[in-house]
């Protein structure tokens, strides 16, 4: 195993060379830190799989030497691993109220002792955290749900800025802009390596701010005189005020649908926000208003099919019911993956004459990461030696590499998960390979998406099942055809001529190995595997997973 | 089943309610003619089919009473389930030389002798088609491949205007514009109805026309000196010449990489299109070429991975390799569903340090459909009494609709799949509903997509599949633990203990039956399959299909 001796060390196991499931280590003198610990839902390659996070094995494997994690916010894919993963460490986990209140909802959710986890609250720019060789400090950012933050780590070899995720929003309305005399004060004492948000590189502008979406949303709302649902994701506090006053504005009342909206707003007025917000209606108390009167809060905005949303459109929700010359507004992204599922919901909505209002069509949305000016603005406070991008794939990696190379960063390093980072001493550079990986939620279980048993899965999906039993008898002869089945690919009784014919290639491929070969269980087994699969191959193009199982009559 | 009588009837069975798999047909007295033939690629909630087909069975069992089968064009979407579906009819098919030699191509590459298709040539503005009391003539339009054609079909009733997939290009530049002359004689001779394309119904604007593409590449192609290739739809051929004019404005000629840009590359020059083109390269050729003097047609717009795109950005290409200062152009759009297909593309390409540009970058791409402003001049030049939006999910067949009320069209019909439209005599309005489905290419079979066995298969999919194989005495007795196999559930070694816990529990149900019970197979068999799926789904959160083999021991 690598220690990281007397050099300063960066390495990520998720979020560098993909969107989602952050995990990053430093290291120095044999000690690490961690920051963040998140999930991402579903794996591109396999449906079956719908929280997958990074392996954490190259540091749960020496435990004794990661001194703490640090959160920087509260969103899925930087905290959502914790329940799942929390009892592999054994080190306090920091974070800023809001985050760790959402923390201990989540485990509470899970059936996890809060307290069995050792979560720490940190006020940003309170008293410095020391975590071995490490000292932290938060710096309060903007985002899209409340206290993001950026953590300023100092090492004996020099400070590291991580940003977290993070915009500058002039206006974000519930809580202080971004601290950037903090900022600019980390970069005026030197800063050796900024790791960076590059989720919206793209953009070549600036994110917009929540006023702006504020005033946007009480537009539309004023538009329409029927029902209103608004669809956003339930973490953005700042969202569901903003559509509380904007329905306010136009006279109607708010009502929250879907689970995941009230846990968000228990957590958020649990930590002192959306004082100003009467408490929310809850959905039959929505529904039995006038329907100029009120605006629904949904969750599904990434067209879920059991999310509020999707259950309004398809007309199956037990208390809301829209219909012709209602308005839905998408006050959201589309994530991609999710392109198909929102169209789906909205060809729903607009078989029932509902409206759909997307921020393609009005300003009803701003993102939470930095435009390129933002990014920018990022580095003329921070002036670090380095920079070193994560929270993107591989484009976004390499378009923030360029940004940061434009704006005269002298030492820029693309990394990708499982690259070993020497930041210092010397000029930083990849030093080695660390083996990464990706854990499914299986179950109550979390398996390696590269076991046997995941590969098995997989092929299952795109190639499917078969199974054979053969029953030989004391003298290995089979006794009676090899009973195939093979669900999903033949069916057992329209297919049954075909299924005969297999177990006749079965019994045949069986009776040309030798006496000896017959008297080995795996060698029949194996043979009788290997005929399925041929047999199907050649008859319907398939190659899948086949079970055989072997009785022998003594 | 509904005859048509003396009513005039129009019933999509594909394409009304989704984008693809066209089939429509038009009835009157008794008889019917079908207006294309198509499939899509892909089933979205079931990864293991690949082309998919809307069930022709309500025509297909009344073969007797179709008269005829009209192709307006050559795209897959059109006419490409006649290679699986033709031994199905006995009428002929018309089409245009350029829609027939590809379909002749395509019967040829799937093995089905061309002549057993009765493929008649049509020229528009040529001689009328009957085809029993219907007369069918073509009126040439211009979208994205050679040779779109409107239908005018001309019944006891009234005309339909039927338009296909189209756009009004004022330079399409490999043939004429449309023929708005005929449209508008059409439309002055009096329109009963028009059933027409809504697919880009939501552009508010015009779709642009291949000249403006044409110099759009031609600068983009201009401001690299290292390697280029373009990726664009293979069918398009006005493309194909246009990146081969910009290439060679640039000094650069031209390659192709990839089977169905030759073959389509063939049937054009066979049918007089691409006369200005030089032979294209090979991509041997191509690769030997100084790397500022190529350009590379890439199939593989779309992300398919085993096309020449990807083999391109995974390195693995035999012949054509790209690195740092070369460029991909996506002269194409993203088909719903591809994103994350092609984001994969794309970062592999960063990674290599290939450029992309994209439709969103600059004009290198013009859609082939019409924009909101095309449909309103087909509109006008039409004047149908009734409107019947087609090519479309239901949000832009409802869209369409409000633009042809908006249009004046007295009579807007707004139906999907399966539903009967009497478009005359009296008001225009849906009378029936007609079963419908879909066939799923199998191997070398067709399966419908709500068979028994399509719902094992994707109950495979998604939950996975089990077996268990049962062995009892000639006294009804279990002889031996059940054998039980998870595969991609749970793994044979790895999970022993849980297998040999649900092994027990298939022996307990057994042996908590009945005698009587017992001596059925089939409730030995029910019984092993509901303790298997129970036990899985405790301990695993699954609920797979089970095969049951039960072993009687004499």
């Amino acid at each position: 195993m690598k220690k990281s001796g007397s050099e300063l060390l960066f390495l990520p196991l998720g979020g560098a060379g993909e969107i989602g499931m952050n995990l990053y280590l430093y290291g120095y003198g044999g000690k690490w830190i961690m920051v963040d610990l998140g999930i991402t839902f579903r794996d591109e390659s396999n449906p079956t799989v719908e929280v997958v996070m990074a392996d954490p094995a190259f540091i749960s494997e020496q435990v004794e030497n990661l001194e703490a994690i640090f959160l920087t916010h509260g969103h899925e894919d930087h905290l959502g691993a914790i329940p799942y993963l929390w009892d592999r460490f054994d080190c306090p986990v920091y974070a800023t109220p809001f985050t760790a209140a959402f923390l201990r909802r989540k485990l509470l959710d899970d059936g996890v002792e809060y307290g069995r986890v050792k979560v720490r609250e940190v006020i940003p720019g309170g008293k410095s955290i020391k975590a071995g060789p490490f000292s932290v400090d938060y710096i309060h950012l903007t985002h899209s749900i409340p206290e993001p933050n950026a953590l300023v780590i100092k090492t004996p070899l020099g400070t590291i800025l991580h940003t977290g995720d993070y915009k500058f929003d002039p206006t974000p309305l519930i809580e202080d802009v971004a601290d950037e005399a903090a900022l600019k004060a980390v970069g005026d004492a030197g800063v050796l390596a900024m790791v960076g948000d590059s989720t919206n590189v793209f953009n070549p502008d600036c994110s917009g701010s929540e006023a702006e979406c504020r005033q946007g949303l009480t537009e539309v709302i004023g538009k329409y005189d029927r029902r209103i649902a608004v669809t956003c994701f339930a973490s953005n506090i700042a969202r569901l005020e903003s559509i509380a006053k904007a329905a306010a504005a136009n006279g109607r009342r708010t009502a929250l649908v879907g689970r995941s909206l009230w846990r968000m707003n228990d957590v958020a007025r649990e930590c002192g926000y959306l004082k100003s917000v009467p408490a929310f209606l809850t959905e039959e108390e929505g529904a039995h208003l006038p329907v100029g009167k009120v605006v629904f809060i949904c969750t599904g905005s990434q067209g879920e099919p059991n999310a509020a949303l999707a259950r309004i459109a398809y007309d199956n929700h037990p208390h809301v019911a829209f219909g012709r010359g209602d308005v839905v507004i998408f006050s959201s992204r589309v994530i991609p993956g999710n392109e198909k599922a929102i169209i789906k919901v909205e060809n729903q909505l607009a078989r029932l004459g509902v409206d759909a209002v997307t921020a393609a069509h009005h300003l009803v949305h701003v993102s939470g990461h930095p435009g390129r000016k933002e990014v920018e603005r990022m580095y003329s406070l921070i002036r670090p030696r380095i920079a070193v991008p994560i929270h993107g794939e591989s484009m976004h990696l390499l378009e923030h590499a360029h940004i940061a190379e434009m704006c005269g960063v002298p030492e820029v390093v693309v990394n990708e998960n499982g690259g070993l980072v020497r930041l210092a001493p010397g000029p930083a550079e990849i030093v080695d390979r660390i083996p990464t990986g990706r854990l499914a939620k299986d179950g109550e279980r979390l398996v390696r998406l590269d076991s046997q048993l995941m590969r098995d899965r997989k092929r299952t999906v795109y190639q499917g099942a078969a199974m054979v039993t053969v029953v030989l008898d004391d003298k290995d002869r089979i006794d009676g055809p090899p009973l195939v089945s093979a669900p999903g690919i033949l069916d057992d009784r329209d297919d049954r001529a075909l299924l005969e014919v297999i177990s006749e290639e079965v019994a045949e491929a069986i009776m040309r190995l030798k006496p000896k070969q017959r008297r080995e269980d795996e060698e029949v087994r194996e043979a009788a595997r290997v005929a399925v699969r041929r047999a199907l191959f050649a008859q319907v193009h398939r190659k899948p997973v086949v079970a055989a199982h072997l009785i022998r009559i003594e």
